[in-house]
């Protein structure tokens, strides 16, 4: 009846009531956090500058240290390490502080803050990120696979939107990472820039002769890297997962000695694998050079071509990199 | 000399020992704040879940409420605006607490929070996407114009390019916004998917006679589409800032009354512009029509007829259908 609705009114009024106050309490604290975080950001910002200046005076005095006494240059040398670790203290505080995005997300974005201030949150963040990474290759297999079997021009089609929306999604998500302090290279990101034109390029390039004496080298390449980014996300997800357990001081199952082999084993599987790859991306350059000479060749050609070989140098070149640095850590 | 950056060292750690428990302090009221967060967002949903059980009760009755008494209705109506108002308060309560995004900005962001917590700051980002669509609607003017008088292909392309990437950025900012509480009509971020596709298409039409015939007039739509969307600008920028004087209540230089008439002449001047565009689109899914049966049609064809066609009635449907819902309120 009427009665019984009032009453059961009555009761969730007061609990509002309570809620009132609780969310009355949290616009406080809210707004306390805002000045709190501003605040430790600028004292942050100042230590910086005045580190630099203090660095800056010590390299001068240095110059001018060889007449100078031995108590003077050890000063200076603990002077340093303190310095340094300062730096990974300033660091280590701005985890839990937003950061500004940079120019390519604040135009995709607009000015929204997108860090993520808790480990865990992170975490799961990049989880998420490798996971998308291999449900999207897992399609492009299956799609490459049917188009390596077929030949269906809207499935061209389909594959190719699917391959721009796919790089462009990636860049997004990488910029987004990258303000949460990923300290992935920026060349895997401007990569990913150059497959979204690459792709663009290929979605536009009118069929013809010159299309279908790319076609089916270009499909299998497709089958290929798909397998090969299968490849890379057990080594990256392997990673990541034992990263995390590294952290987590309580954890005694991984010791940095069984990682570092962990991760040898991985990478000595993975790169082999990585660099056929960039053979073949070495190989599409060379094809599409000696086909841009063709008469009924149109500047997708020649663009495409250039397109590949930039990205086996670029590719071939970071993972070389990254060898050398990898057995110095 | 080494003693005077020893000194400033000093100093710089006696800073540095202040920030670092600023910092502890802050940790500490995130933490809080984030917890405080779960139990404001908890006690909402439950408030919402009771009040459609006394919602639903309520209606009950009122069904089998013929024969009772006065008394009984009228405490009834009581109970129904009280409903109301309680459902208001909750909605205001979550204007500072973050809210999970839809399926598709979780797919192109992954799972971060795009919340925006602070009134100002919400309204700086409505205003920066109204400046952005600005810019972008200006550079589409003179990308537009060029192609009206000249025929290069490579601009054609790089116009579509262009329109392709502004759309899919539009639903992305868009979604943002509807996160935080914008009253957008589902159709106009409908119509900007649909655009994305229709640029799309537009791009990866091969050149030929069909394409000839219809490009003259897709350029001259473009370039008034553009003179349009300046004028919206106008329009969507003036309600955006009397709206935040209004909402300032010590802000007297507009009343309620005045923002009224404003915002009628602003819409009885733009409206006529919108309604010869969207003609415009009809015009077009017409001439493509025809277009279609021509013995070189393509696919292309066909669809981008469809595609304006659905634009036509979608932007059609729902500007005729914002008018009756102004002149109620
Ligand atoms: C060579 C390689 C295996 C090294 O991986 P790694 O051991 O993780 O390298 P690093 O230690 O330098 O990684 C530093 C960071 O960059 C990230 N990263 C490395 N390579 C990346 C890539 N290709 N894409 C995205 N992120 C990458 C790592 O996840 C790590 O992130 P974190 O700071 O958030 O933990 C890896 O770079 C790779 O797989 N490259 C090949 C990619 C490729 O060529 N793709 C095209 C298909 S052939
Ligand atoms: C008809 C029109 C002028 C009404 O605008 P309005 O007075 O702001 O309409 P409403 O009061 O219903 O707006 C509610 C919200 O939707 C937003 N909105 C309305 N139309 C929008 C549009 N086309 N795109 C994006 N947002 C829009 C408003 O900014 C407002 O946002 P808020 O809740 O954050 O304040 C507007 O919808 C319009 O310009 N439509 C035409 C768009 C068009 O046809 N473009 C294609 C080119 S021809």
């Amino acid at each position: 009846s009427i009665n019984s609705c009032m009453e059961e009114w009555e009761a969730l009024s007061n609990e509002y009531r309570s809620l009132e106050k609780l969310h009355q309490l949290y616009h406080a604290k809210l707004e306390e956090v805002n000045s709190l975080q501003q605040k430790c950001t600028k004292g942050i910002s100042h230590q910086r500058y005045r580190l630099n200046i203090i660095k800056n005076s010590l390299r001068r005095l240095e110059k001018n240290m060889s007449e100078s006494s031995q108590g003077d240059s050890e000063r200076n040398a603990l002077l340093q390490t303190d310095l340094i670790r300062r730096k990974a203290q300033l660091y280590e505080m701005e985890n839990i502080l937003p950061k500004p995005s940079g120019r390519y997300l604040k135009i995709i974005l607009g000015g929204i803050n997108v860090s993520i201030l808790d480990k865990n949150e992170k975490f799961r963040y990049k989880d998420e990120y490798e996971k998308f990474k291999l449900v999207m290759s897992l399609l492009a297999l299956f799609i490459s696979l049917f188009n390596c079997l077929t030949n269906v021009r809207t499935m061209d089609v389909v594959h190719m939107f699917l391959l721009v929306w796919y790089y462009c999604t990636l860049t997004i998500r990488e910029s987004i990472l990258k303000v949460n302090g990923s300290r992935m290279k920026g060349w895997w990101r401007a990569h990913h820039f150059i497959s979204t034109v690459l792709a663009g390029v290929m979605l536009i390039w009118p069929v013809g002769e010159c299309y279908y004496a790319f076609r089916t080298q270009f499909m299998a390449f497709n089958v290929y890297i798909s397998f090969v980014q299968y490849l890379q996300f057990m080594y990256q997800r392997g990673c990541l997962y034992r990263l995390k357990c590294l952290g987590q001081s309580h954890n005694m199952d991984i010791t940095v000695e069984g990682f570092q082999s962990w991760m040898w084993r991985g990478l000595s599987f993975l790169l082999p694998f990585l660099f056929i790859g960039y053979a073949w991306e070495f190989y599409h350059a060379y094809t599409l050079y000696y086909l841009a000479s063709h008469p009924s060749a149109d500047w997708h050609v020649g663009t495409l071509s250039m397109l590949f070989l930039v990205l086996f140098l670029g590719n071939s070149l970071t993972t070389a990199a990254t060898i050398p640095q990898k057995i110095k850590e």
